[in-house]
């Protein structure tokens, strides 16, 4: 049964990672996890056996159902069509229309710029480039979405995006951001999907 | 009736609009268009009425039916969902896994990269980086995928982000893509939609 079952390849570290174990234990779907050490042996997401499953080259993929798929957002949308229950999507095509631009905006919009900070960071000190992540629009964006996660009372996609505490941001001027960040490390499905908890979290990083 | 009607916030050049453009054309979709100017007057996106409309400041934004969406990703999906007709989404669940997982690798991973390779091109002058738009990996998976079009013979979402000619890339080495590419260009929707064709677009830059 498991030998069949969904197989993700992982990093415990990795927000992308994180976002689709979100998903699956929120629907409560079973899988077996194979880790892939993004900084071990120059990086193992580029040996040429993993290049097979994924040309990107990045984590996470998930194998089910006979296919493989890779970017969290994909699979979260494969996972929902497939198992729609629990929704991880609103009825309302409004709403569901929010969802997804709060998602984007953290997939395309905000999580990219971090990584150019990181990237640059060397760079920005010699450069002087600002700060260039912009929690400030999501801010603004989420004061008219949220109740007690990003689009009303219900989880919906772009919180499984909505992992801040990695980045030793300070959200203290972001009073709605800092919020549902709280109330999302409260849920069970955060908690076991924590990259604290995972089967390839070296002892000293466990919690 | 046209006052009434959807209104897209846009920029000619930018490729974010263009797929809206296009997505719009397919459907057949009446629309107004309201210029946005991302050069003039220190980037009109960041004025306080438009910061009203989109707080996150970029374009395209939509409004269609009494909502505001932004991220062209969203709103095509949203009309997707509220006119179904011609689909872009394919029918079979593990096609449309495929469709979404070559748009958000072209929309998160590509076109990022692009915008870092515009911001460093100082930069990487003197620190020599290599040229981050991956476009090998994306060879590779549309090798599997591709018929005509993207996925299998019918356009679908990745093609509305397929839009390379702009970037003046030489696409020689992967002929998918630039297979796909030219195919693209002919469709009307395309033709229609070309940032050289668009009420914003200046005299000298028309075709």
């Amino acid at each position: 049964e498991t030998e069949s079952g969904p197989i993700l390849y992982s990093y415990f570290r990795s927000s992308c990672s994180w976002r689709v174990r979100i998903a699956l234990a929120l629907k409560g779907i079973a899988y077996n996890q194979v880790p892939v050490n993004l900084l071990k042996d120059g990086g193992q997401q580029h040996s040429a056996e993993y290049k097979t499953l994924n040309p990107m080259q990045q984590v996470p993929t998930l194998k089910i159902d006979g296919i493989t798929i890779s970017q969290s957002l994909a699979i979260i949308h494969y996972l929902e069509e497939t198992q729609p229950n629990p929704r991880l999507l609103p009825q309302d095509l409004k709403k569901r229309a929010q969802v997804r631009m709060i998602s984007d905006h953290i997939v395309s919009g905000i999580q990219p710029l971090q990584v150019l900070l990181l990237i640059s960071m060397q760079i920005r000190k010699q450069y002087r480039f600002p700060a260039v992540c912009d929690l400030n629009s999501l801010e603004q964006i989420l004061q008219h979405t949220a109740g007690r996660y990003c689009v009303g009372n219900e989880v919906s996609i772009p919180d499984k995006f909505f992992i801040f505490c990695r980045y030793k941001v300070d959200l203290a001027p972001y009073p709605t951001i800092m919020r549902i960040n709280k109330a999302l490390l409260e849920l069970e499905a955060f908690k076991v999907s924590h990259p604290a908890r995972q089967p390839d979290t070296p002892a000293e990083l466990r919690a």
